[in-house]
């Protein structure tokens, strides 16, 4: 079976499913959506957390352990930055910071935030398309018991630990997707619409509070499949569990399907827990989820493509 | 003998000099007036080689091989730079980025370029005064036989070989030399200004392009000690002889001399050379003045300060 995949992610986690995808689908099969939401300016650098990692990912220059960032990476500039009495609470890498000085300078100098990202995709060598969710600025903000927060303040310097109260996708209503993502949307030939092991609030959920790509994607009639990013009631990575928790739903894999009613066709939970409780227009399957090396990528993207294929 | 000294120079050969003057001297009697001529836009950071130079060498953290960035350098971030098709032309060490990182955004927040560098002085534990000669831009332009080059396209880029016709310091004749520069030259303790062994087109006459920094230079009491950057004809370090053979001078220290004629009082040629033709107004010595390690820096740095007391 072929035919064209649209992925929606958001970092790490979502990274992992779209290389595990990349891996198995032909190079011109995969296009993968991509949350800015958790962009920002930071040492007047434009920093794309969730575009790198995709990037990173598809072009297997990840670091394995660490989770973040590019591998082989070396930190002098931040060490000669808290020399200087910068602010040191974001980690750049040596390496990383490339991406973001190619990237600031180019959107300065008008290049949109699309084309910078189509032009490093090229360069690395990745075969799949590689869509920022729009070239205009979103940003995700945080409402919290301490107030509202920019998202890297709640996520990166105050480690999210004050208590989530909302969230605002600032610039979102106004926001149009790139006209590539709507066109993959559309296409005759499209297999299936995957929603990456992502936090739904922070990652997904960003993209969605875009009109048109909302409107485009449940006008999609190839199926829809979302995967869990809660295992055991926890998150692989990240804060999801505790703001479903701070948000006032139960920590768990049924609690995000619930979000994605009305979207997701079929809702892939882990193997290891109890399978979720129904909800209407959704088939619930399980499966192993947990992505601790490349074989685990591809066989999740694998099973992805089995529940579009059964779903067709 | 005590008092206030203000030396005037560029990047490399200035700094060294600088260096030496900053530990034979008491941490508050030294000011260095700093060519901003060559500072430049790149990749869309503000770099300024001749400040950091100096701050480099000021903070014992310069390169002692290679003649130019930090000690300790690595170089990832060009590498990874290259594997996304930047621009690798302009080489930009780890830890050297860190001050063009810190440097370009606090200019974008409107903090002056003198500011940012008496932050990072006081941070590195610098008891010099090191002063940009301007707040404003100023853009050293070559006219070569390739036509007018930026600064930087000439010296880094073209390798200095395009044969230099001319010399424009673009914004000079309005931009205003700073306060603190002013306040140093009137200071009624000035024991000595100094013009450093920089390259006298492209180092020391941008600052003396600047109307306001000129006249008080012209006005002060104090003897002026300049130092030779051609030894045997040739420049220790960089394009001055060749400079002064395309411009139609001879490459010599006597041709230097001349340039600095009704500025400067005494005139330190190199030892190993013969003493240069007499300028008049002008006394003409000789001394060791490469500067191959710090004992020579502080040898060269007293001989100045020698020669201010003679002559005063």
């Amino acid at each position: 079976m072929s035919g064209h995949v649209v992925a929606l992610c958001g970092g790490v986690g979502g990274a992992k499913l779209a290389h595990g995808l990349a891996r198995v689908l032909a190079g011109d099969e995969l296009t993968v959506i991509v949350n800015t939401g958790d962009d920002f300016r930071h040492l007047g650098l434009w920093v794309s957390p969730d575009i790198d990692a995709v990037v990173y990912a598809l072009a297997e220059l990840s670091d394995p352990v660490r989770g973040w960032g590019r591998r082989e990476e070396s930190w002098n500039f931040m060490a000669a930055l808290a020399g200087l009495g910068g602010e040191s609470w974001f980690q750049l890498g040596d390496r990383d910071l490339a991406m973001h000085v190619e990237r600031t300078w180019r959107l300065a100098a008008g290049e949109p935030l699309s084309a910078v990202t189509e032009r490093i995709r090229r360069r690395l060598g990745i075969a799949a398309s590689i869509l920022p969710m729009s070239d205009a600025t979103v940003s995700t903000r945080v409402e919290t018991d301490a107030g509202w927060l920019d998202f890297q303040e709640y996520f990166v310097h105050r480690r999210c630990e004050p208590a989530v109260r909302g969230l605002d996708y600032a610039g979102a209503a106004t926001a149009g997707p790139l006209p590539a993502a709507l066109a993959a949307l559309a296409r005759s030939d499209l297999r299936a619409v995957v929603i990456c092991p992502s936090n739904p609030f922070l990652s997904i959920e960003p993209i969605l509070a875009l009109p048109a790509l909302r409107a485009a994607l449940e006008a999609v009639r190839a199926p829809v499949i979302a995967v869990t990013p809660i295992i055991g009631g926890e998150a692989v990575k990240g804060p999801a569990a505790k703001m479903l928790r701070e948000l006032g739903f139960e920590s768990s894999s049924g609690a995000v399907a619930r979000r994605y009613a009305g979207l997701a066709d079929v809702f892939i939970s882990d193997a290891a827990d109890p399978l979720p409780p129904p909800v209407p227009g959704m088939r619930i399957v399980r499966a192993a989820t947990l992505m601790t090396g490349v074989a685990e990528r591809e066989g999740l993207a694998r099973e992805v493509l089995r529940q579009a294929a059964a779903a067709s």
